[in-house]
């Protein structure tokens, strides 16, 4: 039967271009379904964990629910068979955020639902990020990845830094507080310390003591200055990675191709042939 | 009679150029005065919510609000008058602001007031950002406009990803600490994720089990660094947006077309041409 | 008596070099001194405030105020003599802030002490900022203060904008969360506004509402996103300064003494003396 | 004996390379263990405080606590027996802090264990700050290390220019709020300024009256303002350190001088000379 075959081959492909293609009007059409099928999916997530909305439109949830994971099952199996290494996909990054975005409705036939497998289901989320890989976005997300990445060593040693100073202050500050005044342990101290060193104040433990009182103005003080050094860090890897791309691309010799030359060069200064002469 | 007609017409352009002249004295007298008029109501709307102000001077601030609705009307209705476009202007974003911030007083005859009617009318405020179209501002608010503009395909990438982020880690925390610590819900955790992420802490909800507060931390000093992202885009881009001011392309010298001289140059500085010959 | 004049001239000279001199030994001691007087006088006024700390050493406190405002007081007159023009002084900035540095504590005869003169006293601490202008600090305060001048403008639209953004969100948040969690009144919210906006976060005042808390968010978010203006506005200028400041003094031209010209001029560009010459 | 003299030199050698060198295998190796025990010494420290912790494992953490010690005390002695100048070492920062990571356990044998001795002990992190020296990351912290030196001038005054005003905004607030706010004192006012203006916000203190919260918008607005100037400060020394990085000096072209070629240039761009003649 041939025929079947290639029918089959056919609609391999077809579906190939529909999943993986955002050149035509069928794939472009797809992605739209599937990101708004995403983002309901999540928002369901999040509502079935509001109390009062869940008892009243349990049913609903749960059905729609169901739909999607559906939905879902049929994308992923037409992904495995419209693919050329099938095996490859599923034990990939993305292959395996699909594939746990269907599996907790299933376990829940078999477990009694705890909401660790709700929870699972916002992993579906991930597979948003998916999108920063659209020709629309690529360039955007590809200089700052590169900005981020470039600045990697230093924020590194900057955390580092950081993590080291913040245990110090912590045993510091469990000793000048103490435990009566809410630091509890060193642990609970450090936790003190990294809320107050990135400025965001809780206040769910805050000195009392004047002495306390004095080192926080200090930890807060450093905190307020040292966020300058990651700061300054991207923004320098940024503005190098824009005036890297503000340079145009420049005409090559013609003798050996060579581009690197200063813009006013008389001579090509990889292989000596003379400009002027072009 | 073309004498009413054309005495009508004097007085239209009269009006005209007082409203959008700011070359004439009585022009800036009219913005002065509307910018006082502006903030006074703005101020009055305020007051009016103050419940010890309000009971003490309800009547005066009932009164001055209904001077500044009729000024406000007049003004509305001469501008309408003195266009040569009157719905283009009515359908305008600032016309439509402009009869927002009358309308409310004028529906308080036939709805009961609520509250509702007295905030719609601070919406007067949106009118005072014309003003950074004055000329004095141009130049500042267009540069700063433009290195928002320019930055703005960087910013969304990075806010998508921090959104998708925050509903990760809400989703977290809600398994982690769950609904007796204050964690009610996904959308109340992601609210908690976002005002940690962002450096705010309210401390209206924290963290109370030790790996909530060992996640919290890793929150902060991803919130703490990831701030320099932003930072870095739009610094890159206001540095950029500076230097091309003060790079306005030069003339080149007529003699060997060397464009590397100062502003006030006499002579080239490379082949000595005088430039007052040119 | 010329004698008796001339002696007095002579004080008057002395006194002069050493309360204005920066040069010599007596003045430089005298500055030391004063700078240690300063410092301990405003600890006095702090320590005066915390009850149980005051309670215990009142007299001390009081003798050592009276002995410190006894110096302050011979100081003032000194500078009054020694200078040239006294008037000039007194009605400056810094003679406003010397006389009231000393002028609360012989009110205090009068008036029986209110805490508003202790407090006053704390302006003394205006004299500090006096140090700025030491040759060892001058150099990068003026550069600091040229930055922040430079990007006044800019800095001025900003604000303007987010105080805008700041009244509507109040007013906003006024309707949505009104009185009965904390909004009492506009502007409450809008203080709660700016504690969010700036990311302060104190909590005293926090949304309660869903659409409260979303839109909370949204302002986290904004707030979290627009630090990077005024940022990217005095990281460019405080780069652009020290640019310019790296740009070595050139060698002038030995024709006309111009010093504005490329690096590798051969030409004069003010006057087209030729510098091969030179 | 010259033959047991020899030996303990050979050691002595041997022990040198092993603790000092991280070029051979077993110099890594050490590397790592004293890494790993230093990092489980401070987890130790720490959980002794975890107070439902440490009585359910006291005995288990004593023992480690002691075997630790043991080893520490070893490399201690190594390091003075193999140093060819042992003073030196003994009283060097990092000599100190070694002998300080063992002392307190000793020590805990005389004195009745107070806790002061226990967090003595998370001063032997302080070593980890030897890795920053580590070749890997020698270049990332040296280049960060420059710029924070070089703007350390500004910002000394910059924090100088914070401190006194927030002295000034801390008395003036003790004026409007009072003790019945919370305001007990100037120092308290001064701690409550700090935490306002570096964002932290608390809340364990808060603005009551309309003036007091009216004075702490300004407050939030200017510190949401000035951070920008450390952070330009840094950005700018930062982006400055990178630029010169890349700007390393290049040889001049021995025919014409000209300096401007790419760094794995042939021939001249100016004048065509070939380099490798050179």
């Amino acid at each position: 039967m041939p025929d079947i075959k290639s029918k089959y081959e056919r609609f391999r492909q077809k579906v190939n271009i529909i999943i993986h293609g955002t050149g035509t009007k069928a794939g472009r059409l797809f992605d739209l379904i599937l990101l708004g099928l995403i983002v309901l999916s999540v928002l369901l997530v999040m509502m079935e964990t509001v109390s009062g909305f869940d008892t009243k439109y349990h049913r609903t949830l749960v059905l729609l629910e169901w739909i999607i994971t559906g939905l879902f099952t049929l994308e992923y199996l037409l992904r495995i068979i419209s693919i050329n290494k099938p095996w490859k996909y599923i034990f990939s990054f993305y292959g395996i955020i699909d594939l746990l975005a269907i599996l907790p409705m299933y376990l829940s036939f078999f477990v009694v639902g705890t909401s660790v497998l709700t929870v699972i289901r916002s992993l579906r989320l991930l597979r948003l990020f998916k999108i920063l890989n659209h020709p629309k976005f690529i360039t955007q997300s590809t200089q700052l990845n590169q900005a981020v990445k470039a600045s990697r060593g230093k924020i590194i040693v900057f955390i580092y830094f950081v993590l080291i100073s913040t245990i110090l202050i912590g045993s510091i500050m469990f000793l000048v507080e103490g435990r009566e005044n809410g630091f509890t342990s060193i642990p609970v101290s450090i936790y003190w310390t990294i809320v107050t060193l990135t400025t965001v104040g809780y206040g769910d433990i805050s000195p009392a003591t004047p002495l306390g009182q004095f080192i926080a103005s200090l930890v807060m003080i450093l905190g307020y200055g040292i966020i300058a050094v990651p700061t300054g860090i991207v923004t320098a890897e940024i503005a190098k990675s824009a005036q890297n791309l503000a340079l145009k691309p420049k005409k090559p010799c013609s003798a050996c191709g060579n581009e690197d030359h200063p813009e006013d060069a008389n001579y090509c200064p990889h292989c000596g042939h003379s400009f002027t002469t072009d």
